[in-house]
């Protein structure tokens, strides 16, 4: 194609018609031929990984931010090399984290957030935000069984965690935000041993302390013990005065990755009872395909956010404004300028509906039962793999057993502790294995449920899955593990 | 056109051709259509204000979350919608917040981000997002003049602040992090009388309590006056004890919005001493284009981010893994999963090299002193307008005052009570003959520099401007106020 056709045809997706094409319109054909959301290409490499020095040192002039401009050109190449480098949440085999592929409605709400640019405090500057966050809080409260309440989003699961830390603190201490914790009677975090290190992070940067957080012991199936939790609160409150004033207890629940069962007409029974809950949080970017960050705060005490937050800063919440100043809703949070979370969740919901929405999460329950059946399949005819627990959500916790190191006896405490030191080497070298090999990402991770051993703790996130891509998973187990000795 | 002629054209910009075309490529459409970077209108209205009841009734469905989904026609006529009735700080008349027009090479490094969808706390993960933000912060602790240290992205400049606020208490006090607060010797925060009301959420978020925070006095420019922070410290250490231990204060400077000023080769004097603050946070997304949110801290001291939030949670900061953990940055954080705010702003970086970003500093530094010129000229030729003070940064701080309020004398103490009380009138009437009209927003705010009367705060962040849109905004004061009686 010669330069002049190419510029009378400035739509076509080649790149040669590029020059008179604006920034976002080449990134948009780049990412369409790079098949950025895997609609062509399932094969590919999810990784070319290099390693950080090589990559620091193979890449320091693109990495580095330079005193004169670069050519729009060799920007767009930039950004080309920074897409191939990338890992992807969008790839049919990324399984690393709790989170998957995003919906092309959710990139398009995302782009158009970034090119409003609003900030969401004020009514004033992000009329349809500020709005469209409030109803969808409505709407939320009412999904998850609250009478009444109110919601924001986050920025990510650990701050709304640490939310609820504040929304307790402030119902039980009133006195605190002015007088600060030390002029109050000790508190206690009462959690699940197995619960999100948000807790013991937000105990600390809160001013209450670690050793304020009670780990709570769990069953087999990673829940909490509830007469451990009555022994823990009785013996505390002996110590403890005065703690249990008006709400005795804040009850959070942390549903970030489970809270979207709500959406699935089978499965919502799961979350039965977190209709007493004071607060939940929840994050839509992890099961339902939405960019990160989507978190959002849910609790059933209206105003309890403005109470534990406000100060009605004079530049923004001016109270003789014209309209009703309820609606500037900036004033709930501990930001100042916040990014618009909402609309990307809007254009989510409505591209694919509750309905929609609710069968993504059945699907990917039904993956990880699944993927557990067939380990349990495994683990019953050559022993190549042990499931550590029946799944409880869309993660699936077990191990890989190479080899040399099948055939122990079931009972745990029969296994020698050799066994389990080599056990706990195998993760590691088979994770290496794999993303040397570009082929898939799992997390694997030492927890109580797998006696502090390395196991594979695999999130079925990605929709796009079917049977057959967790028997290819466990296929790729095999081979990348069949000579292991460690 | 026909159909058929359409559907032979994909690539063509009209909306006929559109079916066959993603949804993404449909919505770039609409915003090159819309001309969403206000490259050709410039005069249209800044806000098509409704009311908020208004809002909701009139959109109800739009705004709503469906159980069913929308046609995706339906979802970009939605989406289109929204646009249109939503303010953007890219209009050239918006002054109503700290920031202004993106780059459209920040709205591309977000579209990446948002395509590729990694979280940024592992290499893993994010290989080239984790070590484009080291690389990033070594190069702003460097900008800044701090020969060692850390940094990171921050959710806004508020939490930015609150981090300040964590490293000062695990400097000053180890042993918080696990026995919290109440088992330290109190702490106060001394911050300017017009510092950001984060200190205060932090304060009282955090732990401390609001009386924790001392709010020093500020001269006519609105400057700390440090005598009286002398003062304040040497009558606290006489009872507060053992508070001034190794880091005797921790210095930190908010320069969220000022801390641009870096990049200037005229300006950064401005910031000379900085480089002996503890911690610094910088909001690139105020003054450099960059879309919300973009955000970050930098500290002097190696290794405190991790001292004073590191968890290492077992199942992503894994210490067997085979590249050095630690380019695994997501310790150092609060949060957990973390949204990629660097690429978009190595994208502008790039796109504009440091040498335009300081030109476009320093353009707004000028635009806020020819805006000053103007109203200290209009107050001594006609006494429309009075100045509050020579703007020390780009926002400029100045009264207009309605015909029927001329003529009072300089002195502002010989002025009456009646007077001042018309004046904290004026601001908000305008505000609202400004809004409905939607020709421009600029914020008021009572602050001590203006004796707690509304006055305007013009944030001169709209890089396409010149001393004649300046001229325009003047014009425009006194258009809707001429009238005005209070």
């Amino acid at each position: 194609m010669s330069s002049t056709e190419a510029s009378n045809n400035s739509g076509v997706n080649g790149t040669e018609a590029a020059s008179s094409r604006s920034l976002l319109r080449r990134i948009v054909d780049f990412l369409d031929e790079a098949d950025w959301s895997f609609k062509k290409d399932k094969d590919r490499p999810i990784v070319k990984f290099i390693s950080p020095d090589s990559l620091m040192s193979e890449y320091a002039e693109m990495l580095g931010l330079p005193d004169k401009p670069v050519p729009e050109d060799v920007l767009l190449d930039n950004l080309k090399t920074v897409y191939d480098l990338s890992v992807t949440s969008n790839h049919p085999r990324f399984y690393n984290q709790l989170f998957g592929r995003v919906h092309e409605e959710s990139v398009v709400g995302s782009l158009l957030t970034d090119a409003i640019n609003a900030s969401i405090y004020t009514y004033e500057v992000a009329p349809v935000f500020t709005v469209m966050e409030r109803l969808a809080m409505q709407q939320f409260l009412e999904l998850f069984g609250f009478k009444n309440g109110e919601g924001v989003c986050t920025p990510g699961g650990s701050i709304g965690n640490m939310y609820a830390i504040s929304l307790a603190k402030s119902a039980v201490f009133p006195d605190a935000r002015r007088l600060g914790l030390a002029a109050m009677p000790p508190a206690k975090i009462y959690v699940s041993m197995e619960s999100h290190y948000s807790m013991v992070k937000g105990a600390s940067f809160m001013g209450f302390g670690e050793n304020a957080v009670v780990k709570v012991a769990t069953d087999e199936h990673g829940r909490m013990k509830v007469d451990a939790l009555r022994e823990h609160i009785k013996s505390d409150t002996e110590n403890v005065a005065n703690v249990c004033q008006e709400f005795n207890v804040w009850l959070h629940v942390d549903g970030c990755l489970g809270g979207s069962a709500i959406l699935s007409e089978s499965r919502r029974h799961l979350l039965d009872g977190c209709q007493r809950a004071d607060s939940l949080t929840w994050n839509p970017h992890k099961m339902l395909g939405v960019n990160l960050q989507c978190s959002l705060l849910l609790t059933r005490h209206s105003g309890a956010l403005q109470r534990a937050h406000g100060t009605q800063a004079a530049y923004l919440f001016q109270q003789d404004k014209f309209y009703p100043p309820q609606f500037d809703i900036g004033d709930k949070v501990i930001q100042c300028g916040r990014k618009v979370d909402v609309l990307k969740l809007w254009a989510v919901w409505r591209g694919l509906g509750k309905s929609g929405l609710g069968d993504l999460v059945d699907r990917k329950f039904t993956l990880a039962k699944q993927l557990a059946n067939l380990i349990a399949q495994r683990q019953k005819t050559d022993g190549s793999f042990e499931l550590i627990a029946e799944p409880e959500s869309t993660n699936v916790l077990f191990w890989y057993i190479p080899p040399a190191l099948r055939g122990q006896p079931a009972d745990w405490s029969k296994r020698d502790d050799s066994w389990w030191r080599q056990m706990d080497a195998v993760a590691p070298l088979l994770k290496k294995r794999m993303t040397l090999d570009g082929s898939m990402l799992i997390g694997y991770q030492k927890c109580a449920a797998s006696k502090n051993i390395n196991c594979w703790r695999m999130v079925c996130s990605q929709d796009t899955n079917s049977e057959q891509d967790m028997e290819r998973i466990v296929g790729e187990f095999c081979r990348f593990g069949e000579d292991i000795s460690v």
